[in-house]
């Protein structure tokens, strides 16, 4: 398979927006047009996914799927991950599975088997640096060999991010040391244009962390979640991208898979009005994004 | 459930020797007498870890299971995960899931429902720090409530762990830090006597460090890998153990569960003698360990 930079970079020009939507399935919170009549859970879950892949792929490039909503089905949550991953990158959607897995050895060989070299694994998968290079290393070769891309954990969304993230370590915060290490690893794992198939993830609530980390790493794609429920507005992640615009992807889970809570869920004629609700807010996040890129670059 | 840290003090107290031996079945590493005839390679795996579990249950009072090899397989990979969770503590073991998650918010309660809440939960799991306390609190939550425990990564084994671990932040290695956090994380999960329920894993690799963090944490049970193939001898890790000779579970894999590697795989009878050679190989730790351990009281 081509180089994931390269397919990331193809799927963001051709839906015109540089947005992965975050599928976090919780039980309790599903469209309720979709639990009558009442199913098991799991199969509640299944087809919310399918519903948010049909409506959400004519509009972004990229879903990210959390892996632990479906681990707390334990095995058969597992395989409707890998079934999920298989839907939608049918469906033409890049997937990047957040499995945020980090380990050494043998042990991360064996979760770069299951989740960059399987046959259904995911576009991509977010890793957990805490161990250094030699933890990364199988999931840099894995990523290398199959066409598939990392994410590295690098400055997380949630308030105690502060208490290791941000310890002052040689002039700059410990997440600034990540940063270069991640820059190093992806020298790994190039694509053809500027960007390597190596990317970090960074929180769109730390604005001045992301353009920080845009001129640290200037062949690295940032993934930045937090959009919308937790707190990230356009203006906020705008540093997040280079000069032309390119080098991130920008993650909204609730805020846009969610977007049905508080609204009527069938209209009269008993469609599934809870996709439109999705749709519609896939499509506002867009305009966002497109209106402060352009103020941006005015 | 009954706190784990006095569940592990008695599980230690009654097999009279503190070691979790590491269950990480490579599919091409399994002893021969278990692949004639052919069987499919989970069916393999499964039949290598039930044997195991049967010749270690007499001897050591802990199993660490390494959920990524199990992962490999994707769902029935999972399923079976769980499976031998239940077997190894139906037979009278402490299980330790080595999973090594971490998240924050719903996410982490999501695998915290999976690996420490749901009915075939391990008694404990190992967690990673990187988003630090609200990222661990879901964690704590979950093993106070349902009498399980954490291990959560200080300093591991590798030697790409100075990359991070050992960056100097405030006057000591990164892991300090982690370390004061952990301490006061075991204040929410505490058992009778001295010790808590969320430990720490330290590399049996680093000695100077497991001695530095048994005073620094006075109260939190270390979980100490790297024993035998990895290099760790029984001098190396005596430091974990606080004076009365608790306070630490060390764990070796290959060397006691492919001890079996290089030996004839079967007697003339026929009789499994593989698990001959690893429950020798753990006979032999908990004397070398004992030794270790009364030579330094003396």
């Amino acid at each position: 398979m081509r180089a994931y930079a390269d397919r990331l970079a193809e799927a963001i020009a051709r839906k015109g927006c540089p947005i992965a939507v975050g599928i976090d399935p919780r039980p309790e919170r599903l469209p309720p047009a979709l639990l009558q009549p009442p199913v098991a859970p799991l199969a509640a879950v299944e087809a919310f996914c399918r519903g948010l892949i049909d409506c959400l792929s004519p509009v972004v490039p990229a879903i990210k799927i959390q892996v632990a909503f479906f681990e707390r089905f334990l095995g058969p949550g597992m395989e409707l991950y890998f079934r999920m991953i298989a839907t939608g990158r049918a469906k033409g959607l890049l997937v990047i599975g957040d499995v945020k897995r980090g380990d050494i050895g043998s042990t991360a060989e064996a979760y770069a088997q299951a989740h960059l070299a399987s046959r259904d694994a995911a576009d991509a998968i977010t890793v957990n640096p805490y161990f250094g290079t030699d933890g990364v290393t199988p999931f840099l070769e894995a990523a290398a060999k199959h066409g598939r891309g990392l994410y590295v954990l690098v400055k997380t969304t949630n308030p105690s991010s502060v208490e290791l993230q941000d310890l002052q370590v040689s002039g700059g915060p410990l997440f600034e040391q990540v940063a270069v290490l991640v820059n190093r690893w992806g020298e790994a794992v190039p694509g053809t244009d500027r960007y390597s198939s190596v990317g970090a993830v960074a929180g769109g609530t730390h604005s001045e962390a992301l353009r920080r980390l845009r001129l640290l790493l200037p062949r690295t794609p940032l993934l930045v979640p937090g959009f919308g429920a937790q707190g990230a507005r356009a203006g906020d992640v705008v540093g997040a991208f280079d000069e032309r615009g390119d080098g991130a992807l920008i993650a909204s889970s609730r805020g846009v898979a969610q977007a049905f809570e508080g609204q009527a869920s069938t209209d009269p004629r008993g469609a599934p009005r809870w996709q439109d609700r999705v749709r519609e807010a896939a499509e506002v996040m867009r305009e966002e994004l497109r209106a402060a890129l352009r103020q941006r670059g005015s």
